[in-house]
């Protein structure tokens, strides 16, 4: 299959194509990644009219089950089809599970309009968003008009991911402020607001009390640059209740940020950090590719004697081997384009 | 002060500066670092004849008790002094805690003869391993002849600590194949020997079923480099008992390393592993330097752009960049060593 015959597939929703398209996106081999990227090329175009919505808490916090309840919601109102891709580093242990994934989801699972992706289970945790970028897009081609990134909300993947999307949003647990201190202070700061989830029951009263807590607690928050105030909300995903106001004020964060020039900063942000992340990407591949040189190696271990008698200290050493790829990166860099 | 004040102090014993020399080495201030680089090259000549023990385990498995009685059964049977560094990831997220890492050691922490330091709070998990090396160096050169590296059992640290140390020694409870499944696999096959530890009261019996099971399983372990087969003991660090054991069974794994040669070429590869660590450590930081000039900026915005209109890919983007970089390499190199 040509990139060409790929992209047709994705273009005309089929799913297994698709699927396929993210493995190839995720893969570290040489084809496959020039594969993906003609592919993308070919998709990107069609990427327009969608919206990036991250969604984090921690284990517990209840995410499937709120992406579960608000991405049926998505879809029963309006003409939406809703991809969910999992970020979560996490993952990276158990060797991740698509099983486990679409397990815990039954209801979207089967749902004809959603499309759910598991953690890719390879690679860095750089790596890990920056497939799931490229995955986005492939998804936004295929016609899923809104993506669900969903991280745990305990790592550094969080800031990779707000760097990716249009719109934060944290799920916590009621809990008062011990709740909150075990979140990093960066994923509070970065989330466009705040769910207090599993409001029912004899939880009610509480939720409603974290509610005022936090939303006096991010009242103390510096503005930010979208104009917008992070409110904070409280819902049931198991009795239906408070999506409908969640997926109004998302929409209310969307009608004034597009109105105030925002929304399209943001995504000009967003291409700056993927290209970033893309640059940094290959030049780890070629430093990998580097380290593995005979000659490299030889000079290593030259360095490493000296190092070890005391003839020079190994942040010298360090430094000659800087010295030494910077001499030859052009060199490592062909032999690599031509293996690539 | 310069560093050889700070050389001269450490070499004397005092502890007071030695801590500040780790808090030196730990800090990204360029000033800070140029006094660090020059006072490890006067300690470097004084690292000989320590022993390097890194100790790993999960949360809950006892290494904070085990490593009080076995400084201390250290300290009291021959001319050794012992400094405990921890290399913690996870207190990244709580900002680590001086007090924490004295008050759960109470007895080591009062011991002149003991030296303690707790994880350093800043930088990158590569950083962390790295500062940990350089603080290793400072302890030895102040008199500590045997350095435990403490991590924590679950995530990538454990590979970097690994490449610092001649042994590594891996904590663990009695509670069957269980308990080693949530241990990543790297570090059972990294583990020169495993210790059941709490093995004392009714936990007897379980403790020594649980060493049968885990000896069965690492004798399934493919043959080290160092031609030494890792055994399972227990130890019970409440009741002092199996210290001694696991002392003397350190003791035999050294003097059949130092015989057989691996030991000096284990030695060897810690310096080639440093030298990488330095090298990809000023990389990182020029690297830094590179992204923060304006006309960096103003060169990735415009690709940005060429991005977000489908002009360019974000990955031709990525290339493009890279190209800058290595073209300027070394117009940033200079400005960085300048500063520097």
């Amino acid at each position: 299959m040509t990139p060409e015959d790929y992209a047709k597939a994705i273009f005309s929703g089929d799913r297994v194509i698709l699927a396929k398209s993210i493995s190839l996106v995720e893969s570290n081999r040489f084809e496959d990644q020039k594969m993906a990227h003609r592919l993308l090329k070919l998709c990107l175009p069609r990427t327009r009219n969608s919206i990036r919505l991250a969604i984090t808490g921690m284990p517990g916090a209840g995410k499937s089950t709120f992406i579960e309840r608000f991405a049926n919601y998505l879809i029963s109102q309006e003409r939406k089809k809703v991809a969910v891709l999992a970020v979560d580093p996490s993952s990276l242990r158990t060797g991740g599970s698509i099983l486990g994934d679409k397990t815990r989801m039954p209801t979207l699972a089967t749902n004809p309009k959603a499309f759910i992706r598991p953690s890719p289970s390879s690679g860095n945790m750089g790596g890990l968003a920056f497939c799931s970028r490229e995955s986005m897009i492939l998804c936004e081609a295929a016609g899923y008009n809104t993506i669900l990134i969903e991280t745990v909300g305990v790592g550094q993947s969080e800031t990779m991911v707000h760097s990716m999307v249009d719109f934060f949003l944290l799920l916590t647990l009621a809990g008062g402020g011990d709740i909150l201190q075990g979140i990093k202070r960066g994923i509070i700061e970065a989330a466009d607001a705040l769910v207090v989830t599993k409001a029912d029951g004899a939880n009610i009263q509480r939720a409603k009390e974290a509610q005022m807590e936090y939303q006096s607690a991010l009242g103390l928050a510096l503005p930010k640059d979208s104009g917008w105030k992070p409110p904070v909300l409280v819902c049931s995903a198991q009795e239906n209740k408070g999506i409908i106001e969640i997926y109004q004020m998302i929409q209310n964060y969307l009608n004034k940020t597009i109105q105030n020039g925002y929304f399209e900063k943001n995504r000009k942000n967003q291409y700056l950090a993927w290209i970033r992340e893309s640059m940094e990407q290959k030049l780890r591949r070629n430093l990998n590719y580097f380290f593995i040189q005979p000659e490299v190696q030889m000079y290593q271990k030259e360095l490493a004697q000296k190092a070890a008698t005391g003839k020079m200290s190994p942040t010298e050493g360090g430094e000659s081997l800087l010295m030494k790829y910077y001499e030859n990166h052009s060199k490592f860099y062909e032999k690599f384009q031509k293996l690539s």
